[in-house]
């Protein structure tokens, strides 16, 4: 099977303006004003070590814990995002923040290569004692990948060498060695980066420790057993009650349920499918496929959301997806980007790129705001008008989430392989890359998502064969394609959701690609109670909502008949010009009577209903908001 | 006004079969069963006063309070129901029964009239302490209206003696006077027992006392904070939050929502009626006229059942009235039939009894297994199947509630007054009665709910003039009426609700009155987002249900559309002849399809559908009920 790589995004610039004002309000507002929250949240303090440690600014759990301990996560994330930021432009002052951060981190490590600063500020004699809920791995995780990102983004190793004797400590610390623990993370995310320290240094060493964490999960005896009574505690007493919330209930390998916390289990099987693409192991990636198929067709919103239930941010039941009190996670749909775009190139097949790009679009983009300084923690699908983005949260880890997305986002939308290359995405990318040794170049133009005809000139340094491969959505119907103005039968030339264009490609060769995108509605499966008799609007990538600023009557009260024909409206007036979805619709009448049960149904009036994207709801004055339009 | 009075239930004897099924079902099943709970529950052994007490059988509540505290009341409706039946039938085992009872009170009460058997047991010495929580009043009412009924029974004083010494120590206890404690129940009741106590006797103390506890409720400074403080409590750490939960937020004349315990509430309201009919009391008539409004435009569920939720076995928002959560307590809708009773007395308006008639044929009856001996608390009006009928309940309060209901039934159909006679139900009842002196029996034959079609056959002593008033109920269109076989125009001579017939009797005298009864929908006010898209179904005064005994599908699948012709199927194979609806609907296929979301909408095929009345679901094989039903 041809092994594909994706492009990096410092070798994806965008011309197109969707992704070019996403990635410059993420540059100059996201990333500056995170760094200024780091600072007021008292985050960056905790770096200072101060004897004694200042006073909790923030309320703990009722288990006693505190977001404190996983603050270390929320610097790593925010250095990887400004790393990111840092190859789109230099910036001294980010720079400077950053190795001062260093300097902290080198100041702090522990001979053995210990660091982790809520342990080295209070409880040293305790590390280690808590993998299942005090997250001292998931912050090692978070680190590395902010090192790596720096590395890449400076070439300084400063950082990169801490995190490197951090993760010898980690090694030496746990394994199935004599004297070594037996455990494994109780918030995944360290297996990522340790997969991407791998493909860093090719040190092997590091893939095998994240292999050792995965299969190690869910072994009996119980590691968090064991470590709870080490503590002198009760495992029955788990304040959580399962390991499925931590995805830790079964070895990985038998599990065929997606459960638990959603970020947790996001986290873990995008690690798997690095894994599994690394190390071919055909049993691991039957795993993610069987997980994948469980996740997507039984426990995902329409968004590319995913966890129904803030009791363990996380998955109830099959089919349980309600609206109002959906948890939705953005970090879950960050995650399941990542995921998704491993799978991908376990297999590049369209019907992954189709989610990735869906939670891409929605799911995640709907966690920052349109001025790029508020968030969405929960992206619910239905609101009252009391959901409200946050300026910051007290638990911040999707705000910096969603911030190391975009400002990597380019990575999403190209792969490689030794004889072709394949678009994801499109948004007007220009892509740079070497396929078989030679150069190439493709300037893909368009102004998507917002309409769907892309022209593609692609450049390679002298006559080259190979594949491109253009994604034909999912959502698509009719996609037309021509090559120098020749007309090619797109249907007969799709393999599993690309359009396969294999020939000699000659400096300044075109391909226009036309992806019809006529707005359509979506109805769930049946069994999702919670949309019955309801329909979701779409057009493109883009899920849409009805908005209270929209709408003169109560959006609850908006009722869209099935004959209603839907137009795609363009709006300079809204958000720097979109396309929204308008049409006629009905609205039951509220207040025409008073008597509670009638005889007669409650009567209708005709209302302009008018659908946004649902990524941008919230940014205006607080209202109602609905994903799912009751049909009449 | 003309002036109403109930013609009381042993003057109403029964023809037709549903109350006479119904009836002969609680005295010759229900009844004695309960009398046998109430020993397998320790509830009789509570009068042995054992010292020491015996160990709890049931379990405590978080606030460290037990029902037992309220067993006494359990004790005293039982009692009352069991009274009921000795009208109808007399039987000297229950006789003997309720005599050793009364037995234990005599030997029980103190000096001073204070009788509790919970306090006398365990904690004498902290008698009238806890009026808030501690159900000493309420207790009081339910023995007080068992010993009445025992007397108008059996001409036995003795009960009634024994309750009328505790009624003087309680007004010498409570009261505006030197020395008097200014408190009153926290569960309302024994108001509604004074007023019996009052017509009983002719005693008007007891009136002033009813009328003293209704109006010193809710006044400043609360009686309930200075209670606590007494105990050493903190008033604010009241565990219902609110003195909403018991209507004491307020004084009762300044009270225009419906809130809190609905069981509380309504027995306030049924008590405040009886004041107002008896005082003439304009501004209290005005507040229960505000109260019912609010109660039944905004609050009520299609089954005239109230209370949305458990946490307070109460009300929440106006239209908030979810089926799945329902608390609907079978007491509260036998409470709201005891406060629309006297509703109709301040006034004879059919919009009293039409809620009355829905009341009890449906959120009460409910209460009461077919077989007699099974109930529910909770009348739910949507179930998955998990929700079951009870043998018994750890406070049965609902169970004796619904018994004593039945078995005094026939007092709920007629009125008379100095010039008339008014029929509010129907279903084969005569009446036996004296109008101005004159006797008077009247023959109601039909066998409604079943049917509309009535024959009333008026017999008095001696020709007689005087206005029979029959209910044309408000479910109905198109009644039709002749008197000895001349047609009536009934629209024109219909008042407020009834048809008035007013003209001189003669013996046999034949009125034959048609209510058309075809099966009927209901739409709810929009404002209730639980039944928004959904249609309930009735015929007469029954509300209907899906089951799943009665479908192949799954009842959640069923979708009615709204062109679909209800037929009316009379049934000689489900409880002994019932009526069902049936037609054909759809049903949406779940199974058909994986895939979570779609481009086209969930197939459907054609399903038959069959509707029982509500009260008799949950008496076959369990499994899934829905009152509303999605259309389409």
């Amino acid at each position: 099977m041809t092994r594909w790589q994706p492009v990096p995004f410092r070798d994806v610039r965008f011309t197109g303006r969707f992704w070019s004002e996403r990635l410059e309000t993420v540059l100059t507002r996201t990333i500056p004003s995170q760094y200024e929250k780091l600072g007021e949240s008292g985050i960056l303090e905790s770096l200072e070590l101060k004897d004694p440690p200042p006073p909790l600014r923030i309320p703990r759990w009722p288990n006693g814990h505190t977001h404190q301990v996983f603050w270390d996560s929320d610097i790593g994330k925010w250095i990887e995002a400004a790393s990111y930021a840092l190859h789109h432009r230099r910036d001294p002052l980010i720079e400077a923040r950053i190795e001062a951060i260093v300097d902290r981190f080198e100041a702090a490590q522990l001979p053995d290569g210990y660091v982790n600063f809520w342990y080295l500020g209070r409880e040293p004699h305790l590390r280690w004692t808590n993998l299942r809920d005090r997250h001292e791995l998931y912050n090692a995780g978070h680190l590395l990948e902010g090192a790596i990102a720096y590395f890449q983004a400076t070439g300084r190793r400063r950082f990169l060498a801490v995190m490197e004797r951090f993760v010898d400590h980690i090694r030496s610390t746990f394994g199935r060695g004599e004297g070594q623990k037996r455990g494994y993370p109780g918030h995944q995310e360290i297996e990522i980066a340790l997969m991407r320290l791998y493909r860093l240094t090719g040190d092997r060493r590091h893939l095998e420790l994240a292999l050792y964490f995965i299969d190690e999960r869910g072994r009996q005896p119980h590691y968090y057993d064991e470590e709870a009574r080490a503590r002198g505690e009760d495992p029955a007493a788990y304040h959580q009650k399962t390991y499925e919330y931590q995805q830790a209930h079964l070895p990985v390998r038998e599990q065929t349920k997606v459960v638990g916390h959603a970020v947790r289990a996001m986290y873990m099987y995008a690690a798997m499918a690095d894994l599994a693409a690394e190390t071919g192991d055909e049993d691991l990636r039957r795993t993610c496929e069987r997980l994948w198929q469980d996740a997507t067709l039984r426990r995902m919103y329409v968004t590319g959301g995913f966890g129904s239930s803030a009791g363990n941010e996380g998955f109830t039941a099959d089919y349980d997806l309600p609206n109002d009190t959906a948890y939705a996670e953005t970090c879950a749909s960050v995650a399941f980007v990542f995921w998704a775009h491993r799978m991908l190139h376990l297999d590049l097949e369209g019907r992954y790129a189709d989610l990735m790009e869906r939670a891409l679009y929605n799911g995640a983009l709907s966690g920052l705001s349109w001025d790029g300084t508020h968030y969405f923690y929960e992206n619910k699908l239905e609101s009252d008008g009391s959901h409200r983005r946050w300026p910051w949260h007290p638990c911040p880890c999707c705000t910096m989430n969603v911030a190391r997305l975009v400002a990597s986002v380019g990575g999403y939308f190209c792969s490689v392989a030794p004889d072709g290359l394949a678009f994801h995405l499109y948004g007007g990318a220009t892509v740079e890359t070497t396929i078989g040794g030679q150069g190439l170049r493709v300037e893909e133009r368009s102004d998507y998502p917002w309409d769907g005809r892309i022209v593609l000139t692609v450049t390679p340094a002298v006559p080259l064969r190979m594949a491109l491969r253009l994604r034909i959505p999912g959502w698509c119907r009719g996609a037309a394609a021509a090559v120098n103005g020749e007309v090619i039968d797109v249907d007969a030339r799709t393999e599993r959701g690309y359009l396969v264009l294999d020939r000699l490609w000659s400096p300044g060769d075109r391909v226009m690609l036309d992806l019809p995108m006529p707005p359509g509605r979506i109805w769930a499966h049946p069994l999702v109670r919670a949309d019955r008799g309801r329909v979701a609007l779409q057009r493109g990538p883009l899920i849409y909502c009805l908005e209270a600023a929209d709408h003169p009557v109560p959006v609850a009260d908006l009722r869209l008949p099935r004959s209603a024909a839907l137009a795609a409206v363009p709006r300079a007036d809204l958000f720097g010009g979109i396309v929204t979805l308008a049409t006629t619709a009905r609205a039951i009448r509220t207040d025409d009577r008073e008597d509670l049960y009638r005889s007669d149904p409650p009567s209708e009036i005709e209302a302009p209903l008018v659908a946004i994207p649902y990524f941008l709801w919230g940014n205006r004055d607080a209202g109602a908001m609905a994903v799912w339009l009751p049909e009449t």
